[in-house]
């Protein structure tokens, strides 16, 4: 089962690559070196978490158009990629590598990997409003944006990373539930904004969407704590980078205050939390083949 | 009449900036450093330029609703000012005082300035989609998002950062086409943002709108050369920064190469053909008082 379900993933991810690809622009003329390095940081691995649930939870409430839905699968990648390449600078995490690559600032250099980030993050919003170039679903197109531009703002992702970084420079112990919100925002909005979308796209209500940010809340919250936790107990070379990353830059994670036994009785709580109320949307569309769930349950029992 | 468009343009600002206002987010809660960061570089002052071209333009065409203008001249001056926020970091221009306050990284530390600038030009699409909510002229709208997703992103303003920074590393001479192609993006794409968003919101054509990209266009070349002149030549009081900075970073400008004289030559030229063909589109509308000409003239004889 976890094979199979890491079959279909690395399948999945492989399309959403190709879409991804579409949108990025070929490097060129006079700035070539930064559409350059706005490849090299997208094309740089992941699992594409984020546009593959979009891509699920649209298809579990029906499905769009491809020429509405797949401008959103690439801009949530990209929203996902900048927000790793300012992370990673100096200044931030200092990381000079992920998934086993240099980090865009020490292939490109500093003041390129925040352009690449910035480029990444306005592409996004040019690229997802070329959905309205199909003239269908207007409305449906209207929120999704919406969704897009709130999420992974100040009052979403940016102010996760926000509390981390101050509470990394503090190195003050950080309150329960300022962490909650950490990463809440951190994490969960990105998943939740990826979620929301692919449901709004499908047509689905304002109720349900609402109950879907609830699941991807929770998917999320259990998804960050778990890679707290591999950073402690994981392996490096599967990982693609060094264990122990957080400790030394004094992040405050679930993981190092409550011990990883706690925090995987945590993650497995609010995975099974997620997946049961997933379970409830997926049983109203029996065409739907349950893939979702699987990949919330192959996600948090990861090892990399 | 230079005193005159002075006090205008001060009163046309203010009003600009009680918007913008409106639109910031009250710093609260565990990230109040970030929204407390993303307030301070707003009000760092400046002459609010694009948001008073972009609503003097929709004036000239007859006008929006404000309910769908008000959101784009909050975002444009967003944009603008997460550009000078990153602009300014260590990694870039490193410029510790602007418009003679310290920079946003020099109060607020690097993490924090990098995650401002982010926080700002994302925020300028979340306020943007919000002029969707007056449920007016939806197709305005739309075409509004594009042009601010389009100009200030990696084929407009970004690239034209590159290949400033490009220029200054390399410490090469840059070729004529190559600077021009820097001054059209870094400065020019958006003002041509400003004002083509003013045209569309109050309903010009596409061919109006692309007719105003060409004004914009000469009239931000005139802007870009006037402000390398100010470098060169300008009162460091006056301007609230040290001048020189461009010599100091081995800018090439069109001042430097072409020395200031016939710089100034070129600033004339092109501000008289910008002044031209807009007072064409202001005689069409009688009831427009012809401010935005005089902002012209105005701007390109700045001292500051």
């Amino acid at each position: 089962m976890r094979e199979k379900t890491a079959e279909q993933l690395e399948k999945k991810a492989k399309l959403c690559e190709e879409i991804i690809d579409r949108y990025l622009p070929v490097p060129k003329g006079y700035y070539a070196v930064l559409t350059d390095a706005m490849r090299y940081s997208v094309n740089a691995g992941g699992k594409r978490i984020r546009p593959v649930i979009m891509m699920e939870t649209c298809k579990i409430f029906g499905g769009a158009p491809s020429a509405i839905l797949e401008p959103f699968v690439a801009a949530i990648e990209m929203i996902h990629t900048y927000s790793l390449i300012h992370d990673d600078l100096p200044a931030m995490d200092n990381d000079d590598y992920r998934r086993g690559r240099k980090t865009t600032h020490k292939v490109y250099g500093e003041a390129i990997a925040i352009l690449a980030g910035d480029g990444l993050l306005n592409l996004a919003y040019e690229v997802a409003s070329s959905a309205f170039d199909a003239g269908t679903y207007t409305d449906r197109v209207i929120k999704a944006l919406k969704i897009l531009a709130k999420k992974p703002g100040f009052s979403g992702m940016i102010g996760g990373q926000t509390i981390d970084i101050e509470a990394e420079k503090d190195h003050i112990e950080i309150s329960e539930d300022s962490l909650k919100t950490m990463y809440d925002l951190k994490t969960a909005a990105l998943m939740e904004c990826a979620m929301m979308i692919g449901a709004t796209l499908a047509g689905a209500s304002d109720k349900v969407v609402s109950e879907i940010e609830k699941i991807a809340g929770l998917f999320g919250l259990a998804f960050q704590i778990q890679d707290d936790i591999l950073d402690i107990k994981g392996d490096a070379a599967k990982l693609g980078k060094p264990v122990g990353s957080d400790e030394k830059n004094n992040k405050p994670t679930y993981a190092a205050i409550l011990g990883t036994d706690i925090a995987a009785e945590k993650v497995a709580e609010l995975s099974n939390a997620a997946i049961d109320k997933l379970k409830i949307f997926m049983a109203a569309n029996p065409e739907y083949d349950g893939f979702l769930a699987d990949l919330f349950e192959y996600m948090i029992n990861r090892e990399k």
